[in-house]
Formats: structure tokens, sequence, C-alpha cells
């Protein structure tokens, strides 16, 4: 495969798009020369934009489709009026009939979801696919998982994203057995925590080679680094993450408000303007866009909607890593060794839970 | 009842214990001098750290106990050997006699829900108590809540926040008709939601007069302060509070390694110090520390187990400013006022409910 990777685009998808999709695969191009693009949606306003620039042109193929999904549409809602002719769609459908190695998208999360499970379904033992994010971290980068695909978990379905948690972990951090904590509260109450402490016992007692379980983690530990890979259930892991964006552009607010609130502040600002600009580098969530749907039969990639061109090349770019290192069959692997607990679990064996809820109390 | 608050001290709570209580109620008073305090704890401890502050002995009492809390029991086990006698049974305990005005822990806070709730009884028409916390925003403050008293929330429990959360940032934040959103997901998804969804509906329909109801919010809505309460179940909750106080840790060592980066960066900050200084003091969790338990027949505080003298005194203060305007009395008319629709949803009407449903999809 080297560098050569065919990336399918939904040209229509994100809040600037095609203006931001076309220019962040021109940014992607010059530093993975070897790609392919595939762009998908209104040509007339497509075209133009490709025109400018040549050498993306020249490796890009224009497929034009009237029908785009809108921001605001629930998944049911965009499936009736987006299937078979949106470039969503079409762009997910390129992955299917295996004329790209993966799909990017800045549009509608949740249309996306919905039209990537109905049309490239779910891997064998995962009944419902999760959205990862690379989740910047005071030692680096951590994977937390889901943030957003499903709401709810059972203790399988925890298994399961721990275990595709961990294969994204050892190709996108580059980990032979990356830690995995499980997102919990320290406040200790059994209602509404089986699931959780269920899947703690799991991933302890079989203690597999290529995930090295660690506990429970706590909202503050992510930031920290404290594990590789964070395993949560959506609704939950969406809440962190968007607290967490928030948070860090309220910081930025008030660092700016602080260094204009004088003139010496102003000066201040002068001496350390390089310093300020490795912060705002580091704080700039474009670093680090692009959530990856994982659980699929093919390769998707959700961009930021807000994500400007950088950000969308930098989603570009994490679907080139996952590709390249064959993100899919390594999960296929890794589920399907560890598919007989996960499904022992799902076939909810009485016995064993007993067990399992025995020793936890 | 003017400046005039008594207040019950669990001295041995918290992670540095007697020091900061004792420092922090020395603080306290300076700013309100009608203060009284009732101490528990070991007389041992706490007899020395008071003599060295004569104004703070001159108006407290104190009562010895040799049982402490441990930080890291679940409440069923501090319930087994703390109740009648813990420092933190004995200082809730003097609220339930009418002794103490509130009281303030810096201990366990499942334990402290736990006795609280076992000692104190919840108010009519209330299930589960919840913690609010005030949570600083670029507009100022707000009020979110539940941030990690209970797990799992069904409509007539999040109604039932909404209320509370409302009458206290009515008092805290001084506004007449707080505007209240619900904490969710922008990925719409039937499942799981039904509870947010319907309590949405109920806020909708009955639009009270004391309580601005503004539908939905997401996590980066929260430190934009886009309504005055957001209202969450607890685990969520909980997540939400620790990521923000994380991503804040992670920002504050990003920006102190900036400010070290280089000679110019050095330089900068000195010149822009006292902006730092600010700065430092917008970002300083001790400055508004403190989650008020609602709910309860008696006013709880917990502060931060880790605050030092000056967050605990923040925690003190939270309380005075909730005792002074009797957020107790208000919550108690406020679900009154509203009781019969929240006892609707309790009686899990099956026409109601339908009609909401169909509503909603």
């Amino acid at each position: 495969m080297s560098d050569e990777v065919r990336i399918a685009l939904d040209a229509m998808g994100g809040d600037h798009g095609p203006a931001v999709v076309v220019a962040g695969a021109a940014l992607a191009l010059t530093r993975h020369p070897g790609s392919q693009f595939l762009l998908f949606g209104n040509a007339a306003l497509i075209g133009p934009l490709l025109d400018a620039k040549p050498e993306l042109k020249s490796v890009s193929r224009l497929v034009h489709t009237d029908v785009a999904i809108r921001m605001e549409d629930k998944p049911s809602q965009a499936l009736r009026y987006g299937r078979w002719k949106s470039s969503m769609w079409l762009a997910i459908d390129a992955v299917k009939r295996a004329e790209a190695d993966m799909v990017v998208s800045g549009g509608n999360t949740g249309a996306l979801m919905a039209m990537s499970k109905f049309n490239l379904k779910t891997l064998p033992g995962i009944e419902r696919p999760a959205i990862a994010a690379l989740w910047p971290t005071v030692r680096g980068e951590s994977i937390v998982l889901d943030v957003g695909a499903s709401i709810g978990a059972d203790a399988e379905h925890l298994v399961g994203l721990a275990v595709m948690g961990a294969a994204t972990a050892r190709i996108l951090l580059g980990l032979d057995r990356p830690t995995v904590g499980l997102l919990n509260i320290g406040v200790e109450e059994a209602k509404g925590l089986e699931a959780v402490r269920e899947a703690g016992h799991i991933l302890r007692e079989e203690n597999w080679p290529d995930l090295d379980y660690q506990g429970y983690v706590e909202g503050d530990d992510i930031g920290r680094g404290k594990v590789d890979v964070v395993v949560t259930e959506g609704f939950a892991g969406n809440i962190a993450l968007k607290t967490a964006e928030g948070t860090a552009r309220q910081l930025g607010e008030y660092l700016r408000g602080a260094m204009q609130s004088s003139l010496r502040a102003r000066l201040g600002y002068l001496f350390a303007r390089s310093a300020f600009r490795q912060l705002r580098e580091r704080m700039n969530p474009s670093r680090v866009n692009g959530g990856v749907f994982l659980g699929l039969n093919g390769i998707v990639i959700k961009s930021h909607g807000g994500a400007d061109a950088e950000g969308f090349a930098a989603a570009i770019e994490l679907g080139h890593g996952v590709v390249q290192d064959q993100l899919l069959a390594k999960i296929r692997a890794a589920l399907s060794r560890h598919g007989k607990r996960v499904h022992q679990v799902e076939a909810g064996q009485v016995e064993g839970r007993q067990v399992l809820d025995g020793a936890a109390s």
C-alpha cells in the first residue's frame, strides 16, 4: 500500500462545506504525496475550487450529486432523503465498493454514523460502533472512546470498546500494550454502575497480553494522561469531550483578557510572543482533529464540523495513519482473539454474572 | 438571623484535616464576624490549633470524638462504623438538632451524602438529594447539578433538579428568573434520552414564572455561561466537573511551561506578572469551592477534599449565602408550588407519557 491511500471525501460536509474540504485535501496532499482523492458533492461549487489547486486536481476525481446532508437533521431524516444519493452516502459507499481506503466527512455526526452502519455494517461481535477521539494530555495523547456514537453501555459493550481502543492506541500511539482505564466517578453507589464494575472484572480477570487494564479513572485523570485508553459510554464521553473543549476556550479568553489588562501586560505579551504562539499551537483543537469510527467494516473519519483547512487536513492524516497500519485488520484480529469472552457476556450467562456481582460487592 | 450564623464543622474531614478546617474557619470569621462555630473531632489535635486562634476560639465550641470517616471508605462502611459517633455524623446531627444552621465538611462525599440523607431526611417530593456546584464561566457563574450524588435520572428527578437549581441560582446568583438548560449531546438517538426529552417537555409546557427553560445545552456551553442552571444526572455531571478541573490544570501546566521556554518568555512573564496573578486567581478552584447538597431538610456544604484554608473559607461563605437567604425555605416553597406536576410524573401516568413521547418523536 505504501503511501498510496485512496480517500473518499464528503465535500459538502462541515460548517464551511467544499472550501475547507478542498483546501484541507490540498494541504494533506503536500504531506502525503501518494494520496488519491474521490470527491462527492455539487460539481458547480467544487469544480472551480479544484481548478485553483492543479496538483490536487491531478490526483482527484469529482462525482457530482445535488443532495447534501444538513447539519441539523436527525439520522433517520438524513437516511430517508440521503440514502443512495447524498454526498455523504456516496463517499461511504466508495469504501464499501473498495474504491477508497477510507472516507472523511465533517458532516452531521449522527447521520454519518447511521449511514456508515447501514452501508458498511459492523464487525463480528460488535453491535454498536463507537467514536474514538485523540485527546491531548500533559503526557502526550490518549484515546478516549466512545465520545458520542451511542448512549448507555452494558459490560459487553465496554469490553468491546476497551479491545478496539487498545488496538487503536497500538497503532496511533505506537504502543505494545496500552494502559486502559474505565471512566467512573468517585462516589460509590451500587445503582447504575454494574456495567462498569462488571467490565472491570472481566478486563482484570482476562489480563490480555495486548491490553494493560489499570482500573477506574476519573474525569481529571484524562488530561493527566493517566492511561493511554479511556473507556466510557457515549453520553458521558461526549459531555467530557465538549466540556474539555469549552474549558480550553474559556481559559483562552481569560488569558487574552489578562494579557490586555495593562500596559505592562501588553509589553510582557510582546516579549513572550513566541511562547504564546507555542501555547496557542498546543491548545489548538485542529492539531488533533478527527474522530475515528470503530467497529465498522471500513475506515470512517469524522472531522469536526467547525474545523478549518488545517483541521480537515489533520483528520485526513489521522486516516492515513490508521489505513497504513491496517487498523481494521488489527481490530478484527483482536476481537476474534478476545471474542469468546465478549460473547459469553453477550449470552448473559447468569452464573458468570452472579460470580462477578458477588465479587464486586 | 442577620450575620449570626451557627456553623457545624466536621473538623476531621478533607485531605489535610483539622489544620485546614481551623485556618479556614478563622479566615471566614474575619469576613463574617457574627459566625459561631461548633467543631467536632479529635480534641487533642484541634485544641492546640484553636488556642493559636483566640478570636476563633472565643466563638467556638469543641466537641471531642475519636471516630473520623476515612476518605476511601464506601458510604455503607462509613455508616456502619461512623453513625452516632463520628465527627461527620455529629456535625450533621447538630443541624438536625437545630444547634447549627449548616454543616461544612471536606470529608468523603459519598459518606457525607449517605449520613445527611439518613439523618436529615429528604424534602417532600425529593427522593434523591443532589450536589450543586458553582461553575465559573466567561459570563460569571452558573449552577451545575447534579455533580455526583446519584447515578441516572428519570424525568421526575431531572425536573426536581431544575426546580431546586433555579431556587439556588435565585439566591446565589441574585436572579429573578434564572435560565435553565438540560445537559445533552448533539447526536440524536432515541435510546437512553427519554428522561431528558420528557423533562424538557414538562419544563417547556409548565413555563413556571421562576424558571426560564431554554432547552438543551452541550458540554461546551457550560463554560460559555449559556444558561444560569445546567441540569444533568450525577454520573455525567461529575465527569463534566472533573474533566473541566483536569483541563484547567493541564492548560495551567502548558502555560507555565511556555513561560519558561526561553529567556524572552521569562522576561515577558516578569513584565506581565500581575496579569498572570490575576489569571491564576480566576483559574483558582478555591475561589468557588463548595458543593451544596440540595433536597435535604438542612444545609450541608461539601468542601473539596484537597482544598486549602482559603478554599475551606470559601465553602463556609457559600453556606452563609444560602443560610441567610433561606435557601431551604425557598426550595420547599418551589417544590410545593411545582410539586403537583412533579408528582404526576412520579405516578407514571401512562397517558401523559405517551403524549409526551409522541410529541418528541
